[in-house]
């Protein structure tokens, strides 16, 4: 890279944030923060704008915006997220949790900023439009979920018509081992301890039922154009091996790396070039064994629904989305068990009549009014 | 591909022979098997040459030849073999075992023919020569030895200067558990006696010894400009992982496969394009394990050859690779014992006074001297 890339970093204060935030101390020449958000965390918000001396800030809450004292210009609420994404810049970081994400992320590609995308709910609720956007503003999606990023880097599309299917690796997360009659007892301590990787608590929570890597599935049907039978899933506590792209010549391609965000994120940042991190270098006498194995879906039904959903199509991928958001934050706030969140998506998904939505209003409706049943739904239980 | 494709194929008898025969059978309307070659092997090379039509055939043995009874036309003795290299096809696969392979080789790149190389010798002995020459006649040099392959497919050369190295693996052959003091004892059916792969007997010999690896790891330096600690070798009993290519954002981008020779001729012989071949696929699910390890120096100092030699560069790859030839082929015959092989090559290293090759012809006096050299040395032993 030769000229200074312009970037826009959304979700700050969270853990991509984090991890993006330490890329770029390390690669102080090659990019220039421009703009950056936050919920609420107003405070690690100024940190970073005097730090990086950022032009656009831009926060949520409407209360904690008005506080918020620095000379960048301030951008406040949901509409203040969507115009900062719109600013033209280079690459847009959409590192928010949830279904918060879509609409920023539909902004920066719209306004012809490529996008690298962390938060995987847009793709899973709006997936087609992502794409169809992007064609259209000749911007890049540019994974930035581990296993994403992992086959972005091994999927050569001229050679797609001789690539017979990929393989998205699983921690397994915290209850592996776990036997299924204790799930009953599990509490949000337990299930937001993932043995490899340091991340917010929802998606911590998503790996523990394998929600998280059914969602990858849909998230992987999206970006790479692929048919539920032609994405497999293996388990891999080490979280060594992230994704793997087989031919049928017989040959496999696969991405390896130490579990930190900062590897896929300078490939996304630094696409299509590589970055030289002067990074820790992934050393496999060091580790020594690698392990992989099947998943076992009857204890973890939840991964099941990523291939059901990709299938479907239409209403299902939002509605378990939704219907996973919602059970887990009452998860977390100690309202609903960890087995109700099985429970929860499996009404949802039985309760589907909506039709397939035709643009993101339509999505963001069928997501709002699945929240609506799974929340008079927890009040029944 | 649209194209049938032109193939000689030397070396027709032997072991990669075999699976390129394999190959083309699964792929009729897209290769045309045009030449072969074989040593002695007659009845199976007439056998070949009816089953494929074949128009062309070189026989190494003058007094086999004569006996030889087809319509193709029959080309004799090495300058026949070196003759069928020369007419112009699309890609001549060179599956010739040993330094008898480097005239052939070199022949076909400067008529003009792509270079399929299983046979590594040639690379070792004249790497730069060959590489050089490829340039100059605008063809590829394709490896077919699996772990170059491997390299091959994750090399990104765009981004060559964000490679940080790559790890070649290595099955640590039949002796890998064997204590070294029981090397004594080895005879060559326990050193042929490969634990994954089906290969010829000198192959199989000097991946018991470890040579293999220091003749791949010049091979490598050759084949991608590589200095010597840019390569780095890794034991890895399953052979499933066959190299490795590490960049410098922490992200590591790998090629694996079952053993099977099938699939690095299949990326060969499809390059650029890949082949669909309704090949068993690998499924890491039935694997469960992969394990890595560092492999023992004291035990098997003859991989260290290969660092010194590429660094060394010159006459001591010829020397390296001349020693080990006549070592394995007295040890087959059962007149010097395995140990030997390793003094055998430490007493030709030290001897080293030969200049450095200007051209093949140099190349192959070295060849020829250090031969003669151990002749003698065998002779005192």
């Amino acid at each position: 890279m030769t000229k200074t890339r312009k970037i826009i970093l959304l979700g700050a204060t969270g853990s991509i944030g984090s991890s993006t935030l330490r890329l770029l101390r390390k690669k102080r020449d090659h990019f220039k923060l421009i703009g950056i958000s936050a919920n609420k965390n107003a405070s690690k918000l100024l940190k970073i704008a005097k730090e990086f001396n950022v032009k656009y800030v831009a926060i949520s809450d409407k209360k904690i915006a008005k506080k918020y004292n620095h000379s960048s210009k301030i951008l406040v609420g949901s509409e203040g997220l969507i115009e900062l994404a719109s600013i033209k810049c280079d690459i847009v970081i959409s590192g928010i949790a949830g279904i918060c994400g879509l609409l920023p992320a539909i902004s920066a590609i719209r306004s012809g900023n490529n996008l690298a995308i962390a938060n995987k709910e847009p793709l899973v609720v709006a997936g087609n439009i992502f794409i169809q956007e992007a064609k259209k503003n000749n911007v890049k999606i540019l994974p930035v979920d581990s296993e994403h990023s992992s086959i972005f880097q091994c999927f050569n599309e001229s050679h797609r018509e001789n690539i017979s299917h990929i393989t998205l690796t699983a921690s397994g997360g915290p209850f592996l081992n776990l036997n299924k009659s204790e799930f009953k007892k599990v509490q949000p301590k337990d299930a937001i301890r993932h043995p490899n990787w340091k991340m917010g608590k929802k998606i911590s929570v998503d790996s523990s039922t394998l929600i998280n890597k059914a969602l990858e599935i849909i998230e992987a049907g999206v970006l790479f154009n692929l048919k539920s039978h032609q994405i497999d899933v293996i388990i891999h506590p080490e979280s060594i091996v992230h994704g793997l792209v087989h031919y049928r010549d017989g040959s496999v391609i696969a991405n390896l790396s130490l579990p930190d965000m900062i590897s896929p994120l300078a490939v996304a940042l630094g696409y299509p070039n590589r970055m030289n991190l002067n990074y820790e270098q992934l050393d496999l006498k060091k580790i020594s064994n690698l392990t992989f194995g099947k998943p076992d879906l009857n204890k973890f039904p939840g991964l099941s629904f990523g291939w059901k959903s990709l299938d479907a199509g239409g209403a299902y991928p939002i509605i378990l989305n939704a219907a996973n958001e919602i059970a887990v934050e009452y998860f977390l706030k100690n309202i609903v068990s960890y087995n109700n969140i099985i429970d929860i998506i499996k009404f949802s998904l039985s309760k589907v009549n909506a039709k397939t939505p035709k643009d993101i209003e339509d999505s963001i409706e069928i997501d709002r009014i699945t929240r609506l049943e799974v929340l008079n739904y927890i009040k029944g239980l």
